[in-house]
């Protein structure tokens, strides 16, 4: 009880700092970052892969319109968890910041550039009162002088670069399967693969390829693709991944 | 006793998260949706119909002044639940950005854009302080390259696109209604008739036309078109949805 | 007792969100108006009558000070209730909003219009910090495309058209009376007749001529008029609504 | 002890509504226009008359320097009772606005309009945050088309206009003496009598000459003229007012 | 107890009115007024003395450098007490206005306009928020019109003239001493007489010549003129004045 | 529990101080420098080594985006410990201002000058209200005018200037161990290994080359050099320092 | 327990008056200056002598970089105690205070005009919201038209003129003893024996002449002179103030 008091005491008004040195807003957005449904990215030698899970509330609600995994611009996507309309405005930013690059300099923007210049813009709603943090979590996947790169950002600011990394709710089973399961020699198909299995691994009622949102961007092309529920249906079929009935 | 302690911790001054990453004042301007008459929406293979439920605290009330549902753009319109002065504030700003897109453009706003353009307007009063979110959500109905699309705002500021929807009071009762009763192959005119019938639904003294307000946009004109009592009385009583007594 | 400590907890600072969905500030800003004395409109089918409960509390004040109804535009009357002073803001703002419109268009602006200008100022209030709600509701009666109109604001900005109303203190008796009196079909000076009588419904000792103030709007002159006290006390005596003694 | 609780829940901060409709703060401010002396105003056939105790804490205290009655202009004189630094601020404010009718128009402000630029002035402390009411009343009185105007503000921004008023300590009792010895045919010195006598009526060692400060404005010269020392004395005596030792 | 928390109810954040319509800011602003050593004014036929008792907490102090006594201008004077820093403040202000007024309309101010333009600046920190009062009162002493005037100006913002007067700590004494010995006929040498007495009369050790600031202005030369600490010590001595050691 | 209580009256709202003459704010961000990993910096005769402790909570991160140590310009180079995001915002204004001076003047900024820049700005956060301290210490080393220099900037915004130091997780076990081993004699490579030896010695399962970030800048070239993880490798292995099992 | 409550109602947000006429804040912030090592200024007849304790926390510290003594102008240094950061930002004033000077008139700033300067900025800190008082106290020594000058700046903001003065921790003790010991005619070197006398006086194991900073600005030259450490370490080895064994 005395416990709860004092968290209390550092989550009223502005973002401060708690006796032990935490970010109480910081952490509570990261409760709200586990709310929502995991979103799993995977870097491999040919290409990254972004996978969600978008499983709807009611089946007359189009999942299309549950927007988990968005183009930032040609050549790199960005998958998130957590409070949506957060989401959106990050990725907004980052839309804005990729034409910014092209129009100023004629050329694409890195995955890391815009990744940093997504956390600075996230690290001052963590400093600067008025305002509470993002809850919300973002992969940011895409090629950058032909390599594939996958990054996190995470509402406290911070950046972070994975070979493989879930965000969202069960993100510490999921990530375990990860870390079991990747190789660096993956291809993007592989990738895929996992990426699927990694979600399947907390489902209890397997995957509905309609409940899950795979988008790739590839080495080759360099360019962001969205896999259709036929693509996606088929490979959760091959991997038997299928739930015994859709919900 | 505890537990209301706490939530109360959460609720003054500004948005903030509590400790398990909720943002409860838009969790209470959800109550404050809830609070509000009903709303519905069913898009149809031929149109889009929203119908809303504006029964009158008096008889004296001119029916037509509760303000449920509203021309956007010649080709959109939105239904409202919740709190009626925040309802206006939104569809204001979305009447001068449709207007905006028709000058600058030349062209009609796309039913996502527009709801789009709401929804980040929305967030905004979930992070920045100084100002209560909005105690409103919105359904957005309308034709989009040929084809009828319908959308849900909520309090958050998350969109959803929908097939057939609820908000506001009995929003779960209702939706579950259109869940086993809306079949994607209706037209419009059987939309209108689920729509009255979701109404109805929850009503235990049955329709009364001239508490129920009903527009439809359809594929072939791409016109808002709001239905007179009598084209309202007409369904009901051929639905045979009336109530025996008008209240 | 737990439940005034709950409630305490909305109100204060800005106007949030209570769990059950409630903006207290609003709500308190009714009670408000109900400490004011009444307010009644009328619509007819030759004109819109005002009228307004403006009892003094020394014989030495001088009635017509106590500004109940107000001359908006020629064509609109504005009758208050509630805080006087915030009446007197958003009357202001009324007139400066009917002016604007003569001169930017060169014509009248519509009653209903003119209402909602007042209302989404009326909002503002309610959902942005640093102030409070206006403690006063309205009611704008005139002649808008040669049809009488009669309008409501209420704290909350929330517009409505009626055919007969009351606001202020009592305003559930004198809108009970209303309702059982009042017809489609009236003329405007059965219009005053109601309207005296409904304020009398609530007067234990009648009605004095001199504490009652009465506007009209008629269809055929689109002038605002108010009636002499000679006017009142003639038709007080005529519906022998008439007190025993003066206060 | 709850009910005092209760209460102290609104007087923090802002200037916010109680559950029943209250503005605390500005009610506060009422008891501090009662924590100051009182001051009177009368209407004559032929002038206005304001009256004003203002006996001093120290014999070496100039009792000139106590201000209570001023000159806004030629034609209109101020009255004030309360917080006397709160006065200077809206007396100021008074001048300039009759200086900027003078300069722009060619003209003498109406003691209507005058007054009512001073309460919408107040009425700004009592709704915006930031800043607490104004802790004060005045009276304006002067000649306006020919005619004596005596009007009165309060602290929630509210106008009045008087036959004759007092504010300031003991408002009730002396406005009781002038509800019964006030008549409207009264000529300028009777209203200096009846000023003089109702500040009497509530002092229990009788007037003290200096302790006074009249002021009048008569329809003829429209002029704002000051009684000095000995004419108030004269009166005083004459009118058999004077107490049995002075302070 | 229960007193004291209603009392501390009112003195945090901005400056509010407690339910008995008191300024409570203001009130503590008065203590830190009398937290410092008094100054005395005395207005003579032929000038204004000012004094002030500026004994140091060390004998390493330079007594010059406790500033209690300072020039505005040639012909007026500022003694002040309470809180240093904001002395110097308001002091500040003085000599600005008293600049600005020779140099736009090549006049010496007027010693009465000068308090006033310092008692309105002090105002506005007891009624906007986001500061707090003035903790210091000012003796404002000079020639007007070749006429010796003295004013006080207090936290509350409000300004009085006096014949003699004492601010700070034992101010009650102190005047109740100048109540008792002051005559209006007073040369300026009794009036300095009076003020070194004044001060004495609540000094247990006597008077020591250098821990007492004395400055004039006369009527011939209308020049602030301040005393050396010999000129101060002489008369502390004919005066017999003197402690029996220093301190 | 009262010691707590009073504690926590320090650190709701802007950053103030303690009745003991603390910033609890400053203190509690000095805790989240604590609970980042730590960092060390040595000066050497010929040059500064910068080095950090960077192991991942998951393989599958990629160790060189996390980010502990960053040139800032050529010639300068900063460690960082505590919170990431922070660290960045800081390291940014940093690389700012470098740039700013070879643009204006067409030099290289001095390592002190630009310490003292960045302690400036971070000093402004923990006195200006609406926006906490920064929760991060920085360790920047360069070579000045030929000399080798190390400086430390902690959350209050003071700057120190190190021969040997530490940041971050058990500073003070690793102060302890450079005071015993530094000598001002070392040179760069002996510099890296007391670095290396530094960080070692709180790790119980010895250094994984890996998991450490290593630069230095010489006075010979002047230049900022990143060791490549081989680099570091050869040296954990050369000084014995490689721990059983990576982790 | 009741009294600390009290206290604790004061310190909370922005600094405002306790009932007894006490600034809180500023009192804490003279405890942030207590908490700072020891400084001590002496006037004397050919200077002015600054000194100041800067032991350092680690043997790796840079004494230097422990920054007590600054130059403010070619004739003014300064010395401080409390919180470094804060100080930084003072003297950063100062020193821009005194290139105006240069600028604008072509001449040094008078030792008392820089001193108001920087206390009038200091006491904006104690006066308006939204920041807390600085925590730290300076002492300004200089030549002044051939004078030299000794000032102090406390957290109040009030400037104080002394022959020799003490600030920082162990205030009391030492300026008692150059109280006992401080004569007028001293020369300068007899003034730094005091100076390193006084600081030794209250160090239970001598002075150590790395831990002590030395400035003077003497009459003849008008220039701010540091003694070397051997300058220092001579002088505490003549005046035998060494410790037996250096920290």
């Amino acid at each position: 009880m005395q416990g709860q008091n004092q968290q209390q005491a550092y989550d009223r008004g502005i973002t401060i700092f708690s006796p032990d040195g935490r970010l109480y807003q910081v952490e509570y957005a990261r409760e709200a970052v586990k709310r929502g449904t995991a979103s799993v990215g995977v870097r491999t030698a040919d290409g990254v892969v972004l996978a969600a899970d978008r499983h709807a509330r009611s089946p007359l609600l189009e999942r299309d319109s549950i927007e988990k995994i968005h183009k930032a611009d040609d050549h790199v996507g960005i998958a998130s968890a957590g409070h949506v309309a957060d989401a959106r405005k990050l990725i907004d930013l980052a839309r804005r910041q990729a034409q910014v690059e092209q129009l100023r300099y004629g050329q694409q923007i890195g995955v890391e550039s815009l990744t940093k210049e997504v956390t600075d813009f996230i690290q001052e709603y963590t400093q600067t009162g008025g305002a509470r943090p993002f809850g919300v979590a973002l992969l940011l996947g895409g090629i950058e002088d032909g390599e594939p790169r996958l990054f996190e950002t995470d509402p406290s600011g911070t950046p972070y670069e994975w070979q493989a990394v879930a965000i969202g709710g069960d993100r510490e089973e999921i990530q375990s399967f990860l870390e079991e399961e990747y190789t660096e020699e993956m291809d993007l198909e592989s990738g895929i693969e996992l990426a699927l299995e990694a979600l399947g691994s907390v489902s209890e009622d397997g995957l509905d390829a309609s409940g899950v949102d795979i988008a790739t961007v590839d080495v080759e092309s360099e360019q962001f693709t969205s896999l259709t529920e036929d693509d996606v249906a088929e490979r959760v079929d091959e991997f038997d991944l299928e739930g015994e009935d859709d919900e």
